[in-house]
């Protein structure tokens, strides 16, 4: 795929293995096994901050939300901004639990933070699972202390933490940069998962989880603006299917051990916190649920930005587009009849298509010289890019989806049965 | 399926054979051959009404609209309401087909208009199929005399019209009804076709295709309104994918040789009209690609009767929701998730679910006393009812949708290769 002007996507970020001098100093990982999952896999991920490690979180926009997102949401309120634990399990979102599923959250914070010696405030939970099923708080107690005892600052202890927060991902998540400021370097580490009721929605103070590590120096209200700007152009730009969760948070922690300022070069920061988010997000894609193709999305040409983002998610949620997707078909008649139908005001005569660089519709109508063969194999790629201009206005943006293919139905069809 | 309240649904209107005194007087209809579907089956249908015959029109609500939609709204508009022949083409949409595709449209009913004595205006064209290609005009045009010569107006040529119109449907759909107007009774007979692409927003002056036909006497200005407070309450409350169609079209065609007028019963005629609008819009669901489970929604308590509906579409359209019905999977946790992102103020806490008579979600979580494996066993049934009380305010409504199958997958991954 043609790396986005946007948002250059450095690959060498992208890393099944993370060096061991990748990981930020301020911080050790883990995970455990509480028996949530019934696999008998690590459902229990954690990681302990150094002291005055600062943070900042955006949460999903559903308006049906997790326990942990609320208390999450509590706890960096009431820290102001300072988190020195994360507890996360995975197996179980609870989420429409009520009441009793946020007192179970309390306790897990609550527990932790008496075994770590810190504020239960300064605990960020997370869940990430099935909907509607009372959480196993006592389990999850019962297995921190010998997660904690387990901890460690290596690569491979936060291969560990990655693998632990899976559900339906096939594997773990991961990407680092450093960012130069002041002539020093600091380092910049994170971890995701997520592979279905991926469309995020954040908004600041937002099932995708996502961790984000650096060893600066800032304050929680620096991070904030950063963070809600890189992930407006990442998280908030990808969609496998349509479906925005009720836990998606993203997390940055930043543990201070450098020493290095961040506002001594914000923006050398914020490049590296885009490239690690830009590559969390395509390893996203990549693992979701069935995906065989990863589409970018360049929509040009429409009256301002907000609707070229319209017209990007008619298509990444057009049913018959990620379908033609999934067999490699040619059929821009579907991309067509979903840019008309994403309620901005096109005319279809206007309305030009590229796959790659192979015009496919001109203005309106089959492009001359149209060769569906040769589009038909541009599209069995993994990647391809599809290129949209609607001919009124100035309005652009890029936007990352996945195809929808038999496998994704096979996944959800058999989900909690 | 329990029949609505707003809606009395007659399944004995629902027939896959007309008897042969339920074919309004006034037609004749028609089918014919002209080798655009590669299958070799019949894709060009007929219909032939009455001198004096009056029409009313529905268009698709896509800025992306085909070639016939833009020609049969003009030449309604031209004849003041007045139609004497439908010719409808399956295999080709005739759309993305820029200024040869109208011109071509244009030929096709200037063809019929001559051969059957009528002005070209009083042709009402029709196309569905796949879009971008041009359309085959002398192929149809050479087509037009033969099949001209076998119309009928017996029940059995109704249904060789009703199977010409088809493309991805694997049957004819077809309703009628009757109404009592002054003592005195009228016909009134519908087929459609649709089985993908199915989320139709039609609005006055609307590929889902659908033909009424009415032996009623009636003023184009008296059938339009009636059309549209129909088709709201069917039409526009149904959906396969979510994929609205540059080809969506509603004709209703009074010939008037009941010599019944309308306006002396209104309500009976409009009860007549939703019978056979909901009956087809129910068996374009139960024909849909792939669909082995149709839903009815019914959602209530939203804060208005539009707020209902975003709710209705937002589960109506969540891959993650239409595919857990495939499987029959009584995954609530994904319809609250739904709901909580559909754009709406709601608070989970007050959300309540029953599937059928079974309360599932009870004010945000797990319903006491619910059983996993009968509601299981609820939802296997091909129809089913998912009820979501919101819980803020007065708003109402009903929406019939679909699972989301394997098939209809495979059927849409292999569609123009």
């Amino acid at each position: 795929m043609k790396p986005p002007s946007s948002a250059p996507l450095d690959h060498s970020i992208t890393a099944q293995s993370i060096p061991g001098d990748a990981v930020p100093r301020g911080f050790r990982f883990g995970a455990g096994t509480a028996g949530i999952k019934a696999s008998g896999r690590p459902d229990l991920a954690l990681v302990i901050a150094a002291e005055g490690t600062t943070a900042a979180a955006m949460f999903t926009g559903n308006r049906v939300v997790a326990a942990p997102v609320i208390v999450g949401g509590r706890h960096l309120l009431r820290s102001e901004g300072r988190v020195r634990a994360i507890v996360v399990n995975s197996g179980n979102a609870n989420c429409a639990t009520g009441t009793a599923g946020l007192e179970i959250c309390q306790q897990i914070c609550a527990a932790a933070g008496a075994l770590i010696g810190c504020q239960t405030n300064e605990v960020f939970p997370s869940s990430t699972g099935i909907i509607g099923i009372p959480l196993p708080g006592e389990k999850l107690i019962a297995a921190l202390p010998a997660a904690m005892k387990e901890l460690g600052d290596t690569s491979a202890h936060f291969r560990r933490f990655a693998e632990a927060i899976l559900t339906t991902d096939t594997r773990a998540k991961m990407a680092f940069a450093t960012a130069e400021i002041a002539g020093k370097q600091v380092g910049l580490l994170g971890a995701c998962k997520g592979a279905g009721m991926i469309h995020p929605q954040l908004v600041p103070h937002a099932t995708m989880l996502v961790y984000l590590f650096t060893d600066a120096v800032a304050e929680a209200v620096e991070l904030s603006p950063l963070l809600g700007a890189v992930a407006d152009r990442t998280f908030n730009r990808i969609s496998i299917d349509g479906d925005t969760s009720t836990n998606d948070t993203v997390l940055l922690l930043a543990s201070g051990a450098s020493g290095v300022q961040i506002r001594h070069n914000n923006e050398s920061f914020r490049s590296a916190l885009e490239g690690v988010c830009k590559s969390l997000a395509m390893q996203i894609l990549h693992d979701g649920e069935g995906v065989t193709h990863v589409v970018e999305l360049s929509i040009e040409g429409a009256p301002d930005d907000s609707a070229a983002l319209r017209v990007a998610k008619a298509v990444a949620h057009s049913a018959l587009v990620k379908t033609a997707w999934a067999g490699a078909d040619p059929n821009w008649g579907r991309l067509l009849a979903a840019v008309g139908s994403c309620g901005i005001e096109v005319d279809p005569a206007l309305i030009s298509v590229w796959f790659g660089d192979q015009a496919i519709c001109a203005e309106g109508t089959r492009a001359p010289g149209l060769d569906e063969e040769r589009a038909h194999e541009y599209l069995k790629q993994r990647e391809f890019t599809v290129r949209i201009v609607v001919g009124r206005g100035p309005g652009s943006c890029r936007f990352w989806t996945t195809d929808l293919t038999v496998e994704y139905v096979h996944i959800n069809a058999d989900y909690s049965t």
